[in-house]
């Protein structure tokens, strides 16, 4: 609709040949241009987004100062809404549970939540999230967190990486009964290609900083798992657990 | 299973112990190392492919001779599967069909396919395939054309890139209709970005090699699409489309 | 606005309490919600562009099939606007020029035009082209040639590169009376600091993929160009004389 | 004027056959060779530049030791300039306070100012500063301080990134009204293709470093801002807030 | 083996007409899908591994908790294994020697062992490790170290780079009496280059981070050893003294 | 042995206090400052090559003009060495066989051979070649070929990549029969992990340019194969099937 | 001397209180402002360079058209100046020398010189350029005839590649009896550090594109020779053989 | 000489055929083998490097333990030798003096001589290191204190970066005076390319790691001056004051 037909179409409501509702269904989405989101000046947090994306607000921990996530976390409560932060050191969660008290603090995922409502389950099936050594587990952990915390059903099976196959074969049945799966992986980041020639569902790649030298903090593993040989593998950003988590639950949602 | 395990399964079988069948149960998946792949010497199609992950045996075109991928394609043919030829230029598109005149050539999405049984409807929802540019059509097309072959219903919106972003808008309804949306965008790998912030369904991000100078071949946009602010965006490699569109029928398959 | 507002305004054009022109105010840019944009299918030319950006439509001529230039560039001229193509090699600009004999190719900017409207002068002040050597001359002509055919003056001042400082040092006056200077370089990229240096006016630099070994395609120019120690030079990709053009298009304009 | 012509104008200012003020004009910026900077031995600070650049001489505050910025910063202020110190952390400017107590330092953008002269305004028109996230925010409060020490008026606008894309819209106002935008952005950068797809405005590109993982330091967003589809942008290097400010500065000059 | 076959080989057992012993024969490895690893949750420690590749699990000691460690290497010594860590920093390793006082703790290595078995010669010569200057020590000695836990005699030659050549010449029959070579070196990395040239045996090369600028962390090394113009060497990782230990002794054990 | 220690030496062989062949002795290897090379103006074939490490002089086929590699390839063989050729491609070498006509060409390994010595069996055990697909099968071939050349008996296993892990299952009596296994995968080179998971031997991991996007003509793979988690792995050059044949066959020598 | 200086100066002039002479020399380099240079609009070549720097224009062959080169090359001739063209292919220099047929073409070198004035002999020592492998002859060539052509006299010494130590250590006097040694190599760029540690003599190291896989066009050399434990090498750009040679022409020169 | 060569010398030798001071001139740099180093197991301090190349063995100050430190320096002063230890931060300084008080250290340059013998003037000119800004300082210093130490005469000419060109004119005749200058630089490294083209003389560019951003820790320097336009031009790592010391004092020397 152009300014002309704008202009058409409010004349006719303004001479009653069209209904106000009818006018409001033509218009459609005019309601993406209304606010919603809250104006804090340093931040804009976005009350609208779990309606439109199905993702609540998240607030990102990093180069934000302790006051800053506060005063989100409180606006998002008094929106009646979960507050979610991620990548959250233990000595800055420490200072913001001062401020905070009712925030609970996943130091093994570096996420806190100040849950307000009640998580409902959402998700038809289970959300597998696989990872290939012990040092990768905290970025697992994020991702099998932040599902949860979006209603889905997780399980974790964790340090079955290539270098000792039997370990991962032995758990086919567990790849294959999944909804989708997260596979998380540093070094050389071969564990999605070998789980995702297993199985049919999705598999969602989580390179991580695991490793040295060549590994260039992960660039390794992210590198090898957008060149999967088996085909239909997907790959989040390096050391992203939540991202990796808000993907399976996308899939996994309806 | 241990091989003292089986050595006692084997002996109450012998015992008669055990019947036959539930043996078989008991041994599971040692079907998984049943060969079912077919040897060629310099090839080894893999025959249970489509059996084990839902996508069947793929014949990547570059780097094989025309000799070689009609010896792959012909043996798949004759297991009864649809050989699908990826990454195919014209020019030997054309060498091939000489050999195998049933070859179908889709010169926009550099795809042939030997299609030996026809392909049954499998997804439940549709998968909406996005791009940014008129230019990146042929990756596009390749993520459309395998995403239709695996049996999806898809759609296509093309040439939505953020430069006139109401183009996208107008559209929204179609994005939020989806099952799952393959967004395909070179440059600067923005579009994933805006549709991941406007739909609650699952996004796959594929960036192209358009672009030129510092694009780096589609790094740029591969970078960009890794770090997201949207969350929950997923990647593949540089003008994959292949691959996408195997992943949003994994997605879309059950 | 959001949904109720909008309700209610439109309940009030329906009282007549509010005129359709205060109405057409109080939606604002609603207009933006507009299509504005032809759809080709593999193609949706924004025909708003220039009126939200001051810069018409353009057609990125790199991977686009002849057809699909020729149609949206037709498009383009059906509706009144100069169609630009950049990036156009030789060969196709000859092949684009058999369906569109209109067309004119400017081979040193590998740019071409099909113009249907008079262009009218638009900049304040003159836009001053510099480049480095003879060879970063194609992408200077483009920006010239860009901004010439978005109304406004352009000066050229070629080959005054660093090794030989007394070319440029001669040239001060032209340097100082520009409104903007586009400086283009390759190699080591060094050009926009000395003048970012002489002037205070608007410095836009464009590294060029001239040179070879460690210049790794412009690289060593970008880099170089984005840690200029004269304040206040911005950059624009390699061999982007274009989007140089244009920027100092909008920088000249008002 | 080579060495022969100067010769020529000497011996005929020595006969009297023209005037000092005369040959002063035609051998016109030889000021250009006057010293014109202070030489503290391990410092030139360049009294001059404000007068070649508009943009007095700055400080760049790492590397230094305090000793040094306090022995510029004193040279500077007994030539009557503004002395502006960047990229200057709070531990740096509590040591420089304890020396130079008239120094104003503004930790939100770290940076500081020891001011002798009062700030006049000088710009046209607006500078408005964008940022896509609150992360960000330093970088963006770097630029919009920077400008208003030259003089311009300056509007934030912050937290706009678009994978909430209605934040942006419902400001569109602002946008347009702006004389230059600066656009702030960390992880994908796509924030200045956006703005400059919806403006006419000169739009200058600031990557940061706020992300992680395949961001590399900012990479992921200055390679993205060097892509923008929409033409014209213009990029300046990683968290350099500095930078675009004194860019919007010399654009909203004259 | 295919499921039929299986059937068959069953059914046949059952019979009588194929032993037990037989059977298990012609299932081969089927005890590879037996666990042979312990589950921890956290992690699965390997207890099978030195059986199939002939090194033990070994921890790596980077980004595991204390606790995490401490299990795995009980787990390991129930089993009868010693449990190797690699990568500990002096202040861990003392962390972990509290909770495992029997853990022997090798700092210019960087390793640990808890021994419980002792080790028994198993190498058929000698490998020798050769490092560049004495910054590479660290990584040598964890070369050399891991090597004598496997079994072998290892001797060392150490500070024998290119840049005073006659230091290695004279030690040329050292070179040439050794089974295998392992060579250390960062900066440019140039030293395997020249043992590779001077002798028969294989030569490891390792790459490290010695090194500043535009050594970028060994990566100069690395590439320099990949590029090797002298036949045959292979390489390691960056710093990765641990795995071209293990490398020799695979070379060294038959 | 200094200079004075040399004089001595001398001073006392002239005396007739040392024989002749207890001096050669004394001075060692000073046949290693002996040309042992021929000098050819533009090259200097090594002669020795082969004395000091069991490899003949190669001739890197690129860069050179067929005049250089005739005149190379005829000294070598006037010295009775057999001349390899590597990196030939087909139109070089017919133009090469037109010189030389006794020249062998294998063009599935890119290889040339001008053999004037039967080639005798020089290894103690089977180099196992596995290749990860068909496409990488030139460097397979080349490293299998170059391992022939040099008196190994070699097997080939290819297309046994990690997409359908059976195939490699299938054969892992094969890899755990042989002294040595060269695996060559291109992609995310995940194969020679897995292999190295399996088996005790010294395990060579050659990566290919096979992929595009972003596997960087080879890059990702040589990365994961740098950063295998599985113990005492070493890698070659990108594309190095000769270097991983003359590593191999250094390991199996002795 | 600043604005008021030099109105003093004038002023004295004028009044006869300095003589011309002398004013002339208190101006100093004022003919450092005095053109100098050729304006041919594309390009200005530099008539003073040699004056100022020792090293005669010189035109860079990529990038220009022939009709430029000939333009360039006569204003130079017509200067007096030998015109040298470098990076110049067989083709374009057999279409150049249609047009000036007196213009030399080195193909081993590409380079094309247009001599109109005799080489005087100017270097006190001998340069000598040496190169690991025959590949790199073309960009030593480059070195050596640049030199040559500046005067200098030139010594080879090509094939000496660390792979065969003992053809560079026989001729070690010659690497002695130079004044510079330029060192050519690519791959791993390993001779310049042994070269560096043999001889007191000034050593400048030119990386080569000769190489595949790893070896990125040359920069696995460039990093090699920048990062060498030979103290006081310096690197010019990959295949510069022609900058090598100017800096070695400008040591040898006084 | 070969074998044989070598056993006819030594009969002749026997026979009285030939002086042994002919056959010590015939055997030459045999002494090149001789041992000419320390060994103290952890390194091999080379006693005879300055007798090769004029450079006296230096002490890379970085990844050394305190204790190997003073053991090398101890054993050069044993042999008379001034010891020079580079990259020593202050801290470390401390503690060495500690245990060798007759240490100097020069934190400004960050290194550290124990000086047991004069330094005698050894260089033909003067060597002129200039520096784009204050924080090149350290790198320019280590530079100048090294050149000295080895007996040059030294100039320093700091702060005259290429962002007020005017100071770097202004010391044309100092830069003229030079035998060789050493030019630092970091951020965007133009002012080497600026001196180059001014200058006849030799020119060494350092790039240094000032900047931030896509700096990329110098990264962006040194490629700017491997892709100078100013011919002639070489470069040494990133910071490496030391090394252009050296190499301007190879250039003097003679």
């Amino acid at each position: 609709m152009n300014r002309r037909g704008l202009e058409e179409l409010l004349t006719r409501v303004r001479r009653g040949e069209v209904a106000v509702v009818d006018a409001l269904a033509a218009l459609g989405d005019l309601a993406f241009l209304a606010p919603g989101y809250a104006d804090l000046g340093f931040a804009k947090p976005d009350l609208h987004r779990e309606l439109r994306t199905g993702v609540p607000e998240v607030i990102y921990g990093e180069g934000k100062t302790i006051e800053q996530i506060v005063a989100i976390a409180e606006r998002l409560a008094a929106d009646g809404q979960n507050a979610l932060v991620t990548r959250l050191d233990p000595d800055r969660a420490a200072a913001l549970r001062v401020r905070v008290p009712a925030l609970a603090y996943h130091p093994d995922a570096r996420l806190a939540v100040l849950a307000t409502t009640p998580i409902a389950p959402a998700g038809e099936g289970t959300i597998l999230v696989a990872s290939a050594g012990t040092a990768d587990q905290p970025v697992a952990e994020e991702a099998a967190y932040t599902a949860e915390l979006m209603g889905n059903a997780v399980e974790r099976l964790y340090d079955v990486g290539v270098a000792g196959l039997h370990r991962l074969l032995a758990n086919r049945e567990r790849l294959a009964a999944a909804r989708v799966i997260v596979v998380v992986a540093g070094m050389e980041g071969a564990l999605p290609s070998v789980v995702g020639g297993l199985v049919a569902v999705p598999v969602i790649a989580v390179p991580t900083s695991v490793g040295y030298g060549a590994s260039f903090g992960g660039l390794a593993a992210l590198l090898a798992m957008m060149n999967s040989c088996a085909a239909g593998i997907t790959v989040v950003n390096v050391d992203n657990g939540f991202g990796a988590g808000v993907a399976a639950s996308r899939i996994n949602r309806r």
